[in-house]
């Protein structure tokens, strides 16, 4: 499906992440920290990295863990992240972004990663890789720290449009349905509609149809529809999947990141007002340590790009070293999973159930098996 | 405006507030046990309690402090959290909600207090107490924990309305500002409107046009407008008023308040790991008790509706008796300021300012002065 089944072999059997070393706030070294860090945890990685080659070949050459597994691409450009998608798609060809995704394209690398401008990324994604047949609107999915026994749930979209209609919601559900399988080890997850209370009758029209729709295609897709769900579930235990469209999902997200943020800091301001509780910090240490790593957001770094012919993660803008890392990671476990190709073979059968007429089936994914597995 | 001048001086100079003691998660005994902790601190409070007679005079005669202090109205029915608003609005005349709001109605109280449905009490209190000259769509406007100097933001509407033009939201602007200026000692309040990024490109066709409606409007409404803020801003310190539609600000809070209680379930777990935590969690106590504190959800207990002829608190549903105390304690601060009479004044010059046609003017607002502060 998407024409290139032959990156997995390249660099030496390894598999090829293509990296964006520019566009993230802290600057180059941290990213080439990064996959240094992902290349010593992990003997199956290479990369293609992409940016001013005087600046970047420096920094790699630093790192004796990368000896060997790093090709350069030379870009001179950097998107900033005060540039306009649509001036981007017009003037981005020189960009270490735009060279990012075109070893994706080209087939060099199984997926991109970069820290760069979202918006950026995600026009200058589906400029070049172009959307799924069958997609609409693709969606940006996230982790989040969750009461779920995995520890996390899946949200989307949470940007990539601020709009989705009853259609796209559906996609959401299927797309967020295999991203899960993808990633944790849930053979049928549980999907919920994000919205202000659980009855059926409350919320927009859009959402009461997208009700109708993701709980029709439960069975097909293989998920169980547990409804509508509120905010107070993204970080529950009812639903694996979260759907929603992107200006609540972006807002949502934004708000518990900043809610976790402003505990932390009053926590540390708790520890740090007397002696008796500057000791107890001290002997606390290892229990706050846990709870920090436990919802540390480095740990769950990577918005996944859903609905592309290829495999996108958007790392955070100030991602250190270990979120870096982090995306880079999780980009090779989907490339060895084969995501993008399951992805488009899901999408593609949905694609087919919910046509009214099936001329247009056939025109719309010609070589896919409705009954094609995830 | 409001039509009811002498509300203040009832109950031997005290302070009514008209209390619905059904519809809690919780039942009638927390309902009283919060009005007690507020008469205590508060010699100047009175009550009107309504539901049960036969329930409620047992529960009030326990308290000492509550002794001539409470006046009963007979309601047998109750709103449950499953009532549909719709059904209330046509059977709901018994019920001890619809009694409450009536007191307001009547002049009998300065504002009304319920723990019961809010979709409800919303639409009930748009029937009996009806909508400002000029307002279309009511809000329900919340404190949040934030890094601001006064520890609170203001944010609205969380969920009265799910839908909210640009119209609306500069309504919101100025009925938060007003909230503000009445309950917090902030002259001129900064006004931040909900988006997924700050710049102005970015967002719905009806945040833009809000954008500049708003911007027009902060001169002569007498606050800072900073334009689009983002999630990370609700808990944060960049503006004092937070707007948005009703649904984005559902959610918003919902994921907070999820959020923080996933860290706190965490926290606990993390003290109770080993015996070395348990132990710092016991030198740490007054530490963390300063924290919870802090980020207290009781504390800030209490939507206020805005935009009626008249004060209405919502109490959190699952409010103990300390949340219901606080709820009255607002109730109570904003009759005192005179705060229904003020928002009436401001909305009405707002509604002057905003009319194309002077003709207009005088027909929505006959008794106006557009300059009249607050």
């Amino acid at each position: 499906m998407t024409g290139k089944p032959d990156h997995i072999q390249k660099n030496a059997g390894r598999i090829v992440i293509s990296v964006d070393a520019m566009g993230g706030d802290a600057g180059p070294a941290v990213v080439v920290a990064g996959i240094a860090m992902s290349a010593d945890k992990n003997p199956d990685l290479g990369f293609i990295l992409h940016g001013p080659e005087d600046q970047l070949k420096p920094l790699v050459a630093k790192k004796r863990i990368l000896n060997g597994r790093v090709e350069f691409r030379d870009a001179r450009d950097v998107v900033t992240m005060e540039d306009k998608p649509s001036q981007v798609m017009r003037n981005g060809k020189g960009t270490s972004m735009w060279s990012a995704l075109d070893s994706v394209k080209q087939g060099e690398a199984a997926g991109a990663v970069s820290c760069g401008n979202t918006g950026a990324l995600m026009a200058l994604s589906m400029l070049r890789l172009r959307k799924l047949p069958g997609v609409n609107r693709p969606a940006i999915a996230i982790l989040w720290p969750s009461r779920n026994p995995q520890g996390f749930n899946v949200m989307l979209d949470v940007g990539a449009d601020v709009r989705a209609d009853a259609q796209d919601l559906l996609q959401y559900a299927l797309m967020g349905t295999s991203y899960v399988r993808n990633s944790m080890d849930i053979p049928r997850p549980r999907v919920g509609l994000l919205n202000v209370g659980t009855e059926e009758h409350k919320g927009h029209a859009d959402l009461k149809e997208a009700y109708g729709l993701i709980s029709d295609h439960s069975e097909t897709g293989g998920f169980d529809f547990v409804g509508f769900v509120e905010g107070s579930d993204i970080p529950g235990d009812t639903a694996d999947v979260i759907v929603t469209d992107g200006f609540t999902g972006n807002v949502a997200i934004k708000t518990g990141e900043g809610t976790a943020s402003l505990m932390r800091i009053t926590l540390r301001e708790a520890f740090e007002y007397s002696f008796l509780s500057k000791i107890a910090a001290l002997l606390a240490m290892t229990s706050l340590k846990r709870l920090s790593k436990r919802l540390d957001p480095r740990r769950v770094n990577g918005g996944v790009f859903l609905g592309l012919n290829g495999t996108v993660v958007k790392s955070h803008g100030g991602a250190d070293a270990t979120g870096v890392s982090a995306a880079v990671k999780l980009a090779f476990r989907l490339a060895q999973q084969g995501f993008a190709e399951k992805l488009a073979a899901r999408v593609a059968s949905s694609v087919a159930l919910t046509q009214d007429k099936p001329a247009q089936m056939d025109e719309t994914s010609p070589d896919q098996a409705p009954t094609k597995k995830d």
